[in-house]
């Protein structure tokens, strides 16, 4: 950490917080220049808030040099996370693809589109039993009947399942029956959350929140990984931007940003990272050709019923041709 | 809602479609002109989630027009709203000033401070027993014992207090202890705990996400009083845009806007919205004369201890200055 | 356009203002619901500023449906358009790269680099002669030394040459000696610049603004068509957005969105998009894989002068490998 | 300026950096930690560009320390600038308000609004005759005849006029004509606009971006300075972002961060910064509760027609009940 001193400050102030920092443990070094005066600070700054130097008097500003997360980054892990469930891996060159309906609706349904994904090549099935609505009045999903649907699913079909966890409540359940828990992007800082479910010990999917940076998205996962996690997958699913064109904006440079700054696997939802069908297929390839690890993806067997779904969702036939592609720039990627 | 439909969009199609919404419920009237055609769907949109539409073959873009929300919106309840809390009144024309310690921290500390807050005119002691923190390694508040200490302020000043809850563990206590429970801007979409607030029928003051919209603070304050919550207030507390000079963005525009919209008072937080201590006393100011029907203030006591607070905490000596003033614009603006 | 009136609009006002836009040779219908009223006008709208309806008493709110850009769009121009420069196809199937320096500095270097990058599949030399700097004090770029360079490379490679004109002062000479005029994110919307360069009629790359939506770019692009430019490609740079582990956020779901919407090629800048070389790779494929017509990089040639250049470009070896994957994936993609 | 060094970075290759950095004029100080390494450069760093820092093999990554600008900066001119323009004044104290239509129309409507807000206490008349706009289709403004009918309005009212200059092609007639010269906010980064208005030597408006930092506003203003103009006022406009029920994030955090940084005045725009002119009235309050040096505002009078002006101008009347509460929270303040 370096601390930019004002113009102004007079040497005992300087050196009675210099003396103050070294009693904390720091090794201090003053660096002066013609218009610039600062002091760096070598030690362990990690457990350092920022914000606790800011109302010093005679502090410009902060600069902080050294990550803050330890556990997520590659600086002390930097082999590639490699997660293995249910016979399938993901990370360190294993691309896994997670598909199936935004919302678990009836029995025939889901094993429908399980049945058509797991043929299309996908390694998981997804489906979501508590939804996160930002209407009171809309459907807010089957709940635990909707986790026995994806158990079924499961059973019938031999893919392990993924589903969103929503609060503390079914810990236990999701802890039980579910094989990947996913945090969704409006609980990506629900810090309680993230503590309990690292505490359960089992494989993780944490979607990056709307309005949060690459290094918001690690210290999340910090929280998991320090609560006893270690099977993390982080999602990229699109941020909030002024652009109106589409539902977020997919920031696929994250793929490569986080390869470089953890060893956790990456994966892409291009579905809500756009929010419409017709942009799933080119933007899942440009993930996988971003070297993505994995793609989550919904998937929708009704096109008769046109009130039924999403406008992000594809059809199980528009979900072959995509899984056909995948595995073609997977190659020329490799 | 309007339908705008496809160019190419077939007569048998259209009347199809027409027919399947009027079994809906609604009264379908079609609007073409040269180059467009569309549907207008009358009758309660309210609880149709636009997505469903999107899917549809024929439509090419659909185009909400009334509002989401209903109990939080001015529609049907054009007056003010005006909540009384232990002899203090917020909103319909009541101005209120919350302040006090980010994080509770001492019994001395506590007192101190809200014993100046007092002697200066704020109406409630803000502090924080839980805190939300990016990082797992940084202090999480005093917990149930910062409760502890705020009830002991609020017996020696008979101010009444707020304070955040982060999650469903500790409903009761708040329920019993706090006077206002905060929801903070990280659980603003935390549905499940805004559900479960709105029950326990207490005040609520109810801050805006980093990235979220008007419409969307007020969705979320319409699960709390979908819920059973009365006593809602909004909070402006900046939102995440490029800026980097502040740490966020304080969005005042939010203040007239919400006015419009809403029935229920409006609170500014000029402390979180800029970050920095020397931008509070301006914008706490700006925040009047916008209108708001009240400030939320972090004010700290220990000039002395140079690294124990935030660099967005005024010391009791500038809040007090800043009291008078904010009195002055009070009368100009009424 | 629909305008949507007022709860407690009166027939008389309605009929008023239906009659006044049945005047200005719109045909107006009414839609009527239970707790919405609005007029639907149906006419040709594309000249109407949606502004001038604001003002209106009893209108709470417009809605433009027709698209406001007529040249660019598809609806009247279905085929992809195909440009071609010296002998360079672009759009259409016909994938084209830009690479050059950022800013010609010497006759050896640019040489070296253009014959590089000849070697490797370029189709173009890019190379700026005038820079926009956000500080006066630094490096303007060559000026018209820089074109005479640009064109010597030209000869000796039989590559055509694209530089970027900042204003209406050098309009003959770029009309006269550059392949194709690159107008700069921050002249996006310089409308005299735009009106003036289109009259040329030359090929014209233009730049989305850092801050500019999909809408604004095609109209930026309307107005060089409206002047009588018809070789228009749109680049995708970046846009700014919250984060910062990137120089901008590239936002490649822009090439499927103004695909559709436009039949203009669609260029993306990987190297500006990211601002750091070593994301340029993974995210030129990404756009390949999305569907880019081509790609405009940065490539120097100074290992050994760790000071001449800045932190985006690719060395000529990493460029060469990176045209082999993409002429991989471009495979995949056809 | 700091350096900071890769973890792996060898002793022979830093020190080879530090020689090289000594060459080049800095003074070079290394701090060394447990995990980090940096050089910290003194001396006149204010020319570097950052960037070319950025391919340095064994840099991490580079913080600047030292401010980019000089002669907008208060560190060597710390007292406020004072602009005079026929015998009105703004900054240090003197607050201005320019008032009048967005466009110019007739004599008639010119002469009738000019009258109007010089009766309320406007100091100024501003009125667009060159107007940016979106749509090549739409209105552009009356031209030079806009300037004339300015010329003739300041005659009769004997209030200096501001209107915006869009190119270089009328620098001439904006020199002789017109007493303040505005640079609209997609002209902030037209860099040539900006280094031949600035020879003009004339008092210049520059609004800001509308996704342009408080630094790179300050470096446009630098542009100018360095050209040769010294009455500079800096224009906060809104900004874009997520927010869709105003048109702008109208940042008014910006006003006291720019008092702190600048030395120049600092004016509002609170019609486009909101685009609705019932918010215009509590955010021009809230402007000058934040310390703003002025307003720029549109009036326009012509409530009869309907379809005649945008949503954002307010009456003569409601101008006229503003410019009083505005008087009144001016004392306040002082």
């Amino acid at each position: 950490m370096i601390l930019i001193l004002k113009q102004d400050a007079k040497t005992e102030a300087i050196d009675k917080l210099s003396n103050q920092l070294q009693e904390m443990g720091f090794i201090v070094q003053e660096i002066k220049g013609e218009h610039t005066h600062m002091l760096g600070l070598a030690g362990d700054t990690s457990h350092i808030d920022r914000d606790q130097f800011g109302r010093i008097d005679i502090v410009d500003s902060i600069m902080k040099v050294s990550e803050p997360y330890k556990l997520v980054g590659r600086k002390f892990h930097p082999e590639d996370t490699v997660i293995e469930i249910g016979g399938q891996k993901i990370g360190g060159g294993n691309f896994a693809v997670m598909a199936g309906p935004c919302s678990v609706e009836s029995e025939e349904q889901l094993l429908s589109i399980a049945r058509d994904v797991k043929a299309s090549g996908a390694n998981f099935i997804r489906g979501g039993a508590f939804k996160p609505r930002t209407s009171p009045y809309a459907f807010q999903g089957l709940g635990l009947d909707g986790l026995e649907l994806l158990k079924m699913a499961r059973q019938k079909t031999g893919l392990p399942i993924i589903s969103e966890l929503m609060n503390n409540d079914y810990l236990e359940e999701f802890e039980r029956d579910v094989d990947i828990i996913q945090i969704g992007a409006r609980n990506m800082q629900n810090f309680s959350l993230l503590r309990e479910v690292g505490q359960l010990k089992k494989p993780v999917l944490l979607k990056r929140g709307l309005a949060n940076t690459i290094e918001e998205l690690l210290m999340a996962a910090e929280y998991l990984m320090a609560g006893g996690a270690r099977d993390v997958m982080l999602c990229e699913r699109g941020i909030r931007t002024f652009e109106t064109a589409t539902r977020n904006t997919l920031d696929l440079s994250a793929v490569p940003v986080l390869h470089q700054k953890t060893h956790l696997p990456v994966i892409v939802d291009p579905s809500h990272g756009t929010g419409y069908w017709h942009l799933v297929e080119p933007m899942a390839l440009a993930a996988v050709a971003a070297g993505a690890d994995g793609l989550i993806i919904e998937v929708h067997n009704a096109p008769e019923c046109a009130l039924c779904d999403g406008p992000q969702s594809l059809t199980p036939e528009v979900f072959h041709q995509l899984m056909k592609k995948i595995g073609k720039i997977r190659e020329v990627i490799a």
